[in-house]
């Protein structure tokens, strides 16, 4: 009753033409399908090869990073999500993370792994922490996974961490889960919104966030302010020469 | 209060050094991002490309879809989200929709237009009606703008729907907007769900939702069940000869 489309009684040759005609548009279809398939490929292609452009840059901004102390804590705890599933125990370990890796596979779209890279640490065993999540293109159901991490006696931080989740956490605008409860949970891997967000936005440019002010800082420490300074090309050692002063 | 990294106090060597490595980050980053610029424009590159390799095999396609009759309002109306906003009396107008044309600008970035070309019909003297989106990419806001329809005199639709929207409609599971509503209404280009659910998936493919069952079909009409059949390639012209006899 809801189609008030009339649909004429139609000849016989009407009804050929008809079907002749959309065997024909099943046809340019089919070519449309083809074409949109080579365009996927071509651009799968194009973005691979800047993956691979784009590796040597990552690399020596990873040896440059490293002469920073504490660069990638402090990009961590600046990012205005990440940060909110740090605790404080946490923000003592990460200050560990000498170096952070994000790599994608070589067909990109099958998956990618984040690489923690830690300094030996009074937390855990490990060198290396990855998670790794596999997108399920090959007709698998997406997955992620998680090396074990080998803690230190003591210092395991998702037994100690639970009995915090409380109003203090709360109060300071925390999610209730921490930094090691996200990089061992492989429950929802299609819905992993803090991998998305250290692969999407904070790896292709840590420095924005490293360098934004730390709202909380403490006026007696002279360096926590460091993190605040504009940070241009144009700019000079002259800075650096003033907290010298300071500093010494 | 809330930060516990702890920053030693650093030499001034140190400071010096950290500032020189945040200037060499810099530098990465900024290799990388005229990197990413560049596989944008690569990518866009290759976008444009399809775009005009598709182009023929639309335009025959517009040609094959208007050997098959009520071809678009069938497909409208079989399409799940988009028939929703179809009135009946919308219905009966877009059964003189014979063309209708998604077209991206040249530079696919910047916006696109989605024309519906008309027969001579009861309902408006317009033979074009064109709805165009500019996404703002030029610093500009985004906006969309639509033709003026010439209504006949006591048949504009705009003005004779709205005393409809009454449970009935409700009943029939449809939006509270009509078809010409959203044609007409331009006051939030961004959030165009219709536009984008007629560029992004009916132009596409619209033979997938031609061929879909009419679920509301009347027993009474042998060509009705039409849409639902089976149609692939493979098919031979049996089944049309079968149809033949019973329309005969």
């Amino acid at each position: 009753m809801a189609s008030t489309v009339k649909k004429a009684k139609k000849s016989a040759e009407a009804l050929v033409d008809e079907s002749e005609a959309l065997e024909l548009v099943d046809g340019c279809q089919n070519s449309i399908d083809a074409l949109n398939e080579q365009a996927s490929e071509e651009i799968l292609k194009v973005e691979q090869k800047y993956n691979e452009l784009r590796k040597p840059h990552y690399q020596r901004r990873n040896e440059y990073i490293k002469r920073v102390s504490n660069f990638w804590i402090v990009a961590i705890m600046n990012h205005p999500q990440i940060s909110c599933i740090l605790e404080q125990e946490e923000e003592d370990c990460l200050q560990y993370l000498e170096k952070l890796e994000v790599e994608e596979f070589e067909d990109i779209k099958s998956g990618y792994r984040i690489l923690f890279y830690f300094e030996e640490n009074p937390f855990f065993d490990n060198t290396v922490l990855t998670k790794e999540f596999k997108l399920g293109t090959n007709g698998e159901s997406p997955s992620s996974t998680s090396t074990a991490i080998k803690w230190k006696p003591d210092h395991d931080l998702t037994k100690m961490l639970p009995k915090k989740m409380d109003s203090n956490r709360r109060k300071r605008g925390l999610e209730n889960r921490t930094f090691f409860d996200w990089f061992t949970d492989n429950n929802d891997p299609i819905n992993d919104d803090i991998a998305e967000l250290i692969k999407d936005d904070l790896w292709p440019n840590p420095l924005q966030y490293y360098l934004v002010p730390d709202i909380e800082v403490e006026p007696e420490d002279d360096e926590d302010g460091e993190g605040g300074e504009e940070f241009g090309e144009e700019e000079e050692v002259d800075e650096v020469e003033d907290e010298e002063e300071k500093a010494s």
